[in-house]
């Protein structure tokens, strides 16, 4: 099929390829609309004919419009609200006008590279509900009722087996708690290590102020650790040292290097010698490009590490799920501070997510999200290579974001030519722990994974402006 | 149409009552089957055919098979799983088959009369799913990003509109936080008046050792006021009293009288006067049979009171789905103390509910429960009338529960009796605060709505035996 219409009051080239198949139609016509609001022919805001009436206008089945209508929704394309139709999107991301004169500065940024999100417009929409209809019609009526503190048992059960088998973890249902997310997990544990009377934690040299900032809400002063080639320096663990340490050991948080094998034994060994508990931030161990996942340290020693997981860089952060494997001494005090807080999460949503997992969704989700960003991240080492070869992009083995190091003394006026251009990104002074030892570097953590699809091109062109 | 057939291996006759529209078949046949596994002719765990081959047996639609089936699932006759069909719930609530012979005793119930939880198994499940739908493509990309500490503007929009209509609240969405129920609300209040510096919050004599708990899990001391005929007595409150109180203004829990309106107004002005709080728990607040419901306390003074809802009794507890309205005063430390916490809801849910309501399928769900639990409340006053005539049912004006008054001295050994009967039912003395200075009385507070409707003549004639 190859036609062009004008059903839109905009004449639209809907091609196929020659493919007639209900999947080549719903593609070409994607295509189509696409190009037509990219191009500016649909105009923000437009309300789209219904999908019935477009259906009948193009002689294609009804379902196919909507499919391709909920497609381009995904994408961020159109927006459709209950009452008001399908619309084109609000979108801030159109094409330059007028490249000649001077664009507008400051305001909201145009381009986000901050780290920490995935790129949300690629969320499983549709694959979710389908696994959200699975579950509500297999869900028992006391799903329904007060909950489980540690948690649904069909999601611990599903995470149970998928923990054990895509990072290693030695987890036991029995052993996990669904939580909001992983900060939630990390106040629950901050409040529990405080009232077993511990007066800090150690923390590594670089990492979040909101995390460092939940422990000392919880009564804990945080300690950094040293840092180096090899990854965050345990050998600051000792006897006198604090008696519990947040590590994120596979990709460390945000310098990207994975923690050093002898390290991480020595690790271990300290908190078997010492009584140590390690609290485990495993926040993007889905995500390793060049060679085999670096499997959990809690493998290592299950009663002496805290497993901590999320679905907030696989999935979304706005589903607030996240999971902790603990150890067995732990668990009681972690579910009594949890109940002193009154907060469960629903039970609808876990069952969700165990029937997403379950069904092979995730592991689809997770693979196709793996390629994405590998390619964005290989596009970000060949534009910088090609246009600013002194800027070296590091710790980029795995994970959704990248640190480039910045010729000396830049940093702080390259992230403000950036705002400048709106286009947010963060400096690294910005995660150095205040009493940290590191000496000062000046680089960038950039966030290649939060970009849409169609924005990425863009986010990286900008980038390369600001550094090149 | 009135024919039987044969197509399970067991005689089923549909009746239509001559309305052969796709309603009146699915009807049929749902009440067919559901006849069929009352009287035991379709057996615990049999497998029901596809709806794809039962539909051609029967010569009606699929989609309509389908909905009978979805029907029965939601009721909790039938399960549906993944991969194993559909088949007859395993259930314990099977007719006695032989009455004369000793039935068996203790272990778990078979009937629970527990106050606090609604008819899990009316949940919408379908009407909810599709909320989910519409949500979900209406959905900004941003709702799957890092969450509003106060929750999704959609839900707090429309939940600002539902409050003011139905309850009288004087709410403004910025003055909303969705939380994770009213444990969740509750648990950060508690923390905010500590932080505050208060030592202690006045309660009722009769509530929730749940809630007093929170409280004395944040800092505080919980001090009874007293209880009459006209409700809760706030003549405790003075310049001297503890500066908060938690009070169920619509419907005392579980005493179940409303707030005296003198009453209202004098807990109003204590708090204007001397600088109070008033947190106002409307658990039920839509569940009112015999007149106009009792408006919100916060309509009085939106600055002194803070309005607590929920979701859990009027759709159910397991989506873990709550509000407050705060004054303007408390909102930062509201949010302070929720950042501490890190625990905040799923986006999706939040928009589901927002759809939910402002589709009007919340209105329906609670009008068709309001008549559910209006029906059953007749027949227990009716049941109790005729065969335990001593025994008065209190505090049914309103809500999902009642209060029987019991000769004196008999709770103790009438709630032993139920549990060996398999009958949960409380005693009031479990919801007696311990420093209240109110006098003893026997009292069962019974749950009429936990029970699924299929279960609430066994129930009742349960409890009949027992008290009767």
């Amino acid at each position: 099929m190859g036609e062009t219409w004008a059903t839109l009051g905009v004449d639209l080239h809907l091609e196929t390829g020659g493919d007639a198949s209900r999947h080549g139609v719903r593609k070409g016509l994607t295509d189509a609309l696409r190009a037509a609001v990219r191009s500016g022919r649909l105009t923000p805001g437009t309300r789209l004919p219904s999908s019935r009436s477009l259906a009948v206008d193009l002689g294609i089945a009804r379902n196919t419009v909507a499919d391709a209508y909920a497609d381009l929704v995904a994408e961020g394309w159109l927006t459709a609200r209950q009452g008001s139709g399908t619309r084109v999107a609000e979108r801030v991301v159109t094409p330059p006008v007028r490249p000649a004169t001077p664009r507008r500065r400051g305001g909201a940024p145009e381009y986000d590279l901050g780290p920490g999100a995935p790129d949300l417009t690629s969320f499983p929409r549709s694959e979710w509900l389908k696994a959200a209809r699975r579950a509500m019609a297999a869900a028992p009526n006391d799903a329904l009722g007060y909950p489980d503190p540690r948690g649904r048992i069909e999601l611990r059960t599903v995470l149970a087996a998928y923990l054990a088998r895509a990072r290693g973890v030695h987890a036991d249902p029995g052993r996990i708690v669904v939580t909001a997310g992983f900060l939630h997990a990390l106040a629950l544990l901050g409040r529990v290590l405080r009232a077993r009377g511990l007066p800090e934690v150690a923390v590594e040299s670089y990492g979040l102020n909101i995390h460092w900032n939940l422990l000392h809400r919880a009564g804990l002063r945080t300690t950094p650790l040293g840092f180096d080639a090899l990854g965050t320096d345990v050998a600051g663990l000792g006897p006198d040292s604090p008696k519990a340490v947040l590590l994120t050991p596979a990709h460390q948080f945000p310098m990207g290097v994975p923690l050093h094998p002898d390290r991480r034994a020595a690790a271990v060994d300290w908190a078997r010698r010492e009584g140590g508990v390690i609290l485990e931030d495993d926040y993007d161990g889905e995500f390793r490009y060049d060679r085999q996942p670096v499997g959990a340290l809690q493998g290592l020693d299950p009663e002496r590490v805290v497993y901590l997981g999320t679905a907030s860089k696989s999935l979304a952060p706005g589903l607030r799920l996240g999971w902790m494997v603990l150890p067995s001494g732990l668990q009681d005090e972690v579910l009594d501070e949890r109940h002193a807080a009154g907060a469960y999460g629903s039970a609808l949503d876990q069952l969700t997510l165990a029937e997403f997992i379950e069904s092979g969704a995730y592991d689809r989700h997770v693979r196709a999200a793996r390629l994405r960003y590998r390619r964005r991240r290989d596009q970000l080492v060949a534009a910088l290579a090609a246009r600013a070869p002194e800027v070296r992009a590091t710790g980029i083995a795995a994970g959704l974001h990248a640190v480039l190091e910045l010729p000396p003394g830049t940093e702080q006026s390259i992230v403000q030519a950036a705002n400048w251009e709106r286009l947010a990104v963060h400096g690294l002074s910005g995660f150095r722990h205040p009493e940290a030892a590191v000496r000062q570097r000046d680089a960038l953590v950039v966030g290649y994974g939060t970009p849409a699809e169609h924005a990425w091109a863009g986010a990286l062109e900008a980038l390369c402006r600001v550094v090149g």
